[in-house]
């Protein structure tokens, strides 16, 4: 089965690589899609990790009618990314004309800060995904959260999950059956901890404490938001 | 806890991106660990499906002394790499030297091509499980397979679980699941067909066959390495 999806994922300093490159995996393998890594510059973007992916085109070279508009998120440079004009003018522009506006993790920040999650469901990573009502939206305990044509992923990882989802809804089960066996996508994890339930309340303290620097930062800028 | 580990991924043209940014996401968060992304050039390296990471290192400015070398696979460039001398001749120097010798999907082809894999027990994509005898490994169906200091993952996705193990070992299982937790690491694919057993034979067949051209290449190579 083709397609021609115009698919574009946002980078920016400070993302995080493994939430664009888990749902690339799924999304450029769609047949006939084709697909932008965006940024504000065009040239290598480095992630929360120090691993720089190339964006392959400017916010002006990014096509004005994209099927999917996918938003990752990250740690380090989410809050700037936030509160930088010209990436939330970005995102409020093709986000208005998307057939899909998505997010992994902490994209939904962005989102909600670009004004694109206002009266959506909708998820984020576990540590930030009650500030979503300060956007205005409807937080989920889900793994992939659809409300009409947003679709937001839960933290990181989601984003294979989220990916499937996706390919399942352009193309069938069928395709996306075969797109998880080319991918060997029988997770097995060695521990049962990924979320604050399975991982216990040790575990969910630790990790808590040292993302509080950045939750805290993504709550003030979403406060900021609702005051203006 | 910290550490002082230098970890280096391959980089070639050609790679499976998720292959590396999958491990990379858990064991570049190991506390004073270093990373190398290395590749026979610096610079952009694109993957089988165009995206393109920054290689920062040649291999011959990559440590010597190696803690974790970690090999991912592809579908497109990984023959290439596996008949390239000064890939292979940077597999065997580093190899010989590091703690741990890895690979995640296909890369176990490129262990294999340099002789890394010669009588140990191993995993690669399923699609390719078969050809590790034609190295001398014994091939084993399992996410991750330990033997001595040769650690091996199974198809793409499988290099999240692989990098689980890796924290585990490297730190212990609180620091592991805390960074289950940082990744939300709670897979839930909507289906269950991430094996040949459970994805059942008309998707198998379909796969297969996408990914027959490959798997010729991968054991004509590995047929000419035995009978030199």
């Amino acid at each position: 089965m083709m397609g021609s999806e115009k698919i574009a994922f946002l980078l920016y300093p400070g993302f995080t690589a493994l939430d664009v490159v888990g749902p690339h995996y799924m999304l450029a393998s769609l047949m006939g899609a084709k697909v932008w890594l965006v940024a504000k510059t065009a040239g290598p973007v480095e992630s929360d990790l120090q691993l720089a992916i190339a964006a392959t085109s400017t916010f002006a070279e990014c096509p004005e009618d994209l099927d999917i508009l996918c938003v990752p998120g990250g740690t380090r440079g989410t809050a700037s990314a936030m509160q930088d004009a010209a990436t939330i003018a970005f995102l409020q522009e093709r986000g208005k004309r998307a057939k899909y506006v998505t997010s992994v993790c902490t994209g939904s920040m962005l989102l909600g800060a670009a004004g694109l999650l206002d009266g959506y469901k909708a998820t984020s990573h576990w540590a930030t995904r009650e500030i979503l009502k300060e956007f205005g939206a409807e937080p989920v305990d889900a793994r992939v959260v659809v409300d009409r044509n947003r679709i937001t992923g839960a933290g990181v990882t989601a984003g294979l999950d989220f990916g499937l989802e996706i390919v399942a809804r352009q193309r069938d089960e069928a395709y996306a059956k075969g797109m998880q066996l080319l991918a060997e996508y029988a997770p097995a994890p060695r521990f049962q901890s990924g979320t604050p339930e399975t991982a216990g309340p040790e575990t969910t303290t630790m990790m808590r404490g040292m993302l509080a620097g950045a939750v805290a930062q993504f709550r003030k800028i979403a406060e900021q938001k609702k005051s203006r």
